[in-house]
């Protein structure tokens, strides 16, 4: 079984949407990842860092999902990272009302002797330089890495983040985000320039507009499946992430058709993911609606014209 | 060959981007949904009103693409319909300048009588009291009938819209303007609400992110074509509307799986019409050119996962 190494925050969150608002709950970006790549035959691995006031039953929940946490750093007297944010009527947009950094200020990744061989790396949305430093520990070149950012970095690191973007395959990111790193509006321009910064694929989130893969001229496009309720967008991106991921460590394949099927499956356990707060509706999914909905998706993308039709 | 009759404006714009701006130039909603369909194998009508001052090599010209204008009204005397806009940097919101009705105050369509048995009836954006007035002169049934609207009516002639909605099989609205007759913020609520008011099909446009069509607990989404550029958005709904409603009556199947065709051909026009400004990139395309995107359509959203590697 291929091996996925995933790297990004375990954390509590503490949401507030339309629909109401929770206390803290798990969340970070290295969870979602790891919930979504669970459902797919990969060993896979989360390097990340909580405090002492982490639930056990989390990171048990975490190893009965067949995760391996011996990279989960626990900081005896530490507070784990905590982020609380209330979105908009909308849900494309939010407003971030508290961070607590605590444990995460001081995180030093430590790559799991096992695991310094993985297939596919996933570098989940953290400071490049923690992102780097991953990539420094593993043995030889990963099959795939895929790397995840944000805006914060841009503004704050940029130098470092386009030293990590040189050294990975895939970058994930969203329209906007796009649009900042590039200086371009046109997504298709932006994802050019973003690939002549180093990522062989650009991969753009477009939330409820569904994501656009770029590859040299090429294109795929994965809409957001059609909802009747988004209950709370939080950790969609960092879901599909984890598909995608997931499903090219599954299928050892990296070829470009490949990776369309990867983020069609992205894109469907992400769908899940936005129907309850945080971490909820994953933790109770199971494989059965993953596949029907993957034939949900068919139907709703899947057209048949007879070119003879076309005259 | 099947009939396509089209009621529409035929008319002058004077258009401002971010890239330029344009006196009066063609424009019109009849006049991009008859250069739309005319790309298809159908025989097409447009019914509308022009004033004296509209040139005579316009309907040479439509004239010339085998569209018949019989139904066109030239009033002696009169002025023809003129709009002026301008749009925002991100071309996804424009400003109207100014509006002048002239000959169109006064419209009375009359259908032709050798396109009174139209096999497809495309209603343009107009007064609901017109498009129900096509239909009142239509002999017998159409097999389908599109209505294509916009939120002024649902503003000051909201009853006369509900009415003429009944007479219709498909309806095609923006994203706005359905969360507007609808009252529902997601597109999956608001498509319900729009199909109990008559139309069996809703098609949901979202210009750049595409096009949704509901049918029952069906639904399939055709998305926008990620442009390098996209120049002048005016005319693009209706470009939609010319080639689905040229691709169903061409193909004589008025099935849901041949409406996921109708709105990928639809999506294929508008994808030329953004091009350049007004209707040039529609006058000088070619049938050539239209297959040939077709295969970008395909490429873009066509995928082969095999069941046996989703375990």
């Amino acid at each position: 079984m291929n091996k996925l190494l995933i790297v990004g925050t375990v954390a509590f969150d503490a949401i507030e949407t339309p629909f109401g608002k929770t206390d803290k709950i798990l969340g970070g970006a290295g969870t979602y990842i790891g919930l979504s790549a669970s459902f797919f035959n990969v060993k896979s691995a989360i390097v990340s860092v909580v405090g002492e006031d982490f639930p056990q039953e989390y990171i048990d929940m975490l190893i009965n999902r067949g995760i391996d946490v011996s990279g989960l750093e626990v900081v005896k007297g530490g507070k784990t990272f905590f982020w609380s944010g209330r979105y908009h009527n909308d849900l494309n947009s939010r407003d971030t009302l508290e961070t607590q950094l605590n444990v995460l200020a001081d995180f030093k990744p430590v790559v799991p002797q096992n695991f310094n061989d993985a297939d596919v790396v996933m570098l989940g949305n953290l400071h490049p330089l923690i992102q780097s430093s991953v990539l420094d520990q593993m043995e030889g070149q990963p099959k795939l890495v895929v790397l995840d950012t944000m805006n914060f970095w841009m503004d704050c690191a940029l130098a470092e983040l386009l030293q990590v973007m040189k050294r990975v395959d895939v970058i994930t990111i969203n329209d906007e985000e796009a649009r900042q790193l590039s200086g371009e509006y046109s997504l298709v321009k932006a994802a050019a320039k973003i690939h002549e910064m180093g990522p062989k694929y650009v991969v753009i989130k477009k939330g409820e507009h569904g994501a656009l893969l770029f590859h040299n001229r090429h294109v795929f496009f994965a809409p957001a499946l059609p909802l009747e309720e988004v209950f709370d967008p939080t950790g969609a991106g960092d879901t599909f992430a984890g598909g995608f991921t997931g499903y090219i460590a599954q299928s050892e394949n990296i070829s470009f058709e490949n990776m369309k099927n990867a983020i069609i499956y992205g894109s469907n356990m992400a769908s899940f993911c936005v129907e309850e707060f945080g971490t909820q509706r994953m933790v109770r999914l199971h494989k059965e609606e993953v596949l029907e909905r993957l034939q949900q998706f068919r139907a709703l993308t899947q057209f048949d014209i007879a070119l003879e039709t076309a005259k």
